[in-house]
């Protein structure tokens, strides 16, 4: 999975940080990119980054504040004129399927492909062969989801090399063996398919947060996450603001990041006031979590 | 008055050329400044230009086609967060108050400053002691509309010089000798106030098209105007595409200026097919009218 952070700041655009938009690209399966959120300008960011608009087919909607939703409907708008004809699919809270219909319809914009809608509900959102989305109701000042992304296990590859060395050559037999069946072979003898199977390979977990304050269930639900993306809109003397706010402080995060024992935390969601110091920004982090990065606009992340 | 180019492509943002956006600045009333047009990212282009978001009080809109308006709930947020107070005026076609209302409702978005909404119609829809706007119906794919601005006369200064060779020195008599009376001298002569008056500066005229086909009354509207900034959003070997999507070319609109006799012409909403070919553009113009620029991002016109 390849992480694409286009905006990382919070409320208003700055001149180093857009609003909201993070594009999660499935390495595995080229063709499918995912963006989470989408303040104004995403769609130009786009244009200055190695994502492809046109082959975003689902966007995840984390709540309605404006610097989450702005940049929606000249995306979307946008990405039918680039020529995309696959369907989208916007997951979000009620309300969502509101702002897009009436700033499509106003602006007597059609576009070429459907738009399903799905309201977010806390759970199981999606899933297929190679992933589930789950959601999770937080704690902002409106309603709105964390999304976690739930990679199915990789079944272990067939040891080619050891079925050679046991003159076992290619052929209908390596289906067998692929399942783990019990084979009888031409000599009598019986070869265990388990045993040539090499080991799973554990799917990852990854959690982006949405804006909210930090929360005991965010630490269940980030529960040894492979990646935590999560708000830290504020300095950790900012605590009083942020709740009144409905954000958390880097320490907050830093700390729930070591209590739900994740691999790896990106704070995202920086307030614009905070330029230039993402040294400093970081250094707040390290005491309670080291293995934290500060995003910042085009960040590449590679998981 | 400096005119500012946000944003000069048409459509859909592009690299070189962001989607509408004008920003007028009245220098003789430096706080004030009108926006024309607001496409997405119509505020980061100002978070890089010298306007200030929180001074402009009137958003003319021309037609409700997302890259005219997509910028609008994002700007009048951030006008809120950045700490304006001041009522701010929005005149635009039927249906721009839903947009608006609807995105900053779903969005949960409180402004600290009124809106009032007009509803542009033909003729005159703004005037005060240094300004009149007036609009035109234009001929586009939707109902659009041109404005025209209309400074007053300056009527001419005081010649102080002239008076004081006269040995007239300041006083209430120069309230009567402005006023342009005829008075009468100590010495009994006679003094006429209306040749002591310099010649009154005529108010300027600009024409500001929106999108549309070329038309007649257009021709009328800007008749001897200062300025047009017309839409040019195809070569002139696109005539009948232009005339698809209600545009004009280059040509149509050169020929235009001539016709109208206008002083100078500002081509904007160029397509983003045309890079880096601004010579080229220029070049087709200029046989019908040689007083002719490109628009560009960021261009800033002083008249």
């Amino acid at each position: 999975m390849e992480f694409h952070f286009l905006g990382t700041g919070s409320g208003v655009p700055a001149t180093k940080r857009n609003v909201s938009g993070l594009v999660v690209r499935f390495l595995q399966k080229k063709s499918t990119q995912w963006l989470f959120d989408c303040g104004e300008a995403t769609q130009h960011q786009i244009l200055n980054s190695p994502v492809t608009l046109s082959k975003i087919d689902r966007i995840f909607i984390s709540h309605l504040h404006g610097d989450h939703i702005f940049g929606l409907p000249g995306l979307l708008c946008s990405r039918s004129a680039q020529g995309a004809k696959s369907k989208l699919t916007i997951y979000g809270p009620e309300g969502i399927q509101t702002f897009v219909e009436t700033t499509l319809s106003v602006s007597q914009s059609y576009l070429a492909y459907e738009i399903e809608y799905v309201v977010t509900q806390e759970g199981m959102i999606y899933s297929d062969k190679t992933i589930t989305v789950q959601a999770l109701h937080v704690d902002h000042v409106m309603p709105g989801f964390a999304y976690k992304l739930i990679e199915a296990d990789q079944p272990g590859t067939l040891q080619v090399d050891l079925l050679k060395e046991k003159g076992i050559e290619p052929g209908p037999i390596y289906q067998q063996i692929k399942r783990g069946e019990v084979i009888e072979l031409p000599d009598g003898s019986y070869l265990n398919g388990a045993e040539f199977i090499g080991e799973a390979k554990k799917g990852r977990i990854v959690v982006i947060s949405g804006d909210t304050r930090p929360m005991e269930t965010m630490c269940e639900f980030a529960k040894d996450a492979d990646l935590l993306i999560h708000e830290a809109t504020f300095r950790s003397d900012k605590k009083s603001h942020a709740d009144q706010f409905g954000h958390s402080t880097i320490c907050d995060v830093a700390k729930l990041a070591k209590q739900a024992n994740v691999k790896s935390l990106i704070l995202t969601h920086i307030s614009s006031r905070y330029v230039d110091v993402e040294e400093e920004l970081k250094a707040e982090a390290e005491p309670f979590f080291p293995n934290t990065l500060i995003a910042y606009d085009f960040m590449v992340h590679e998981l």
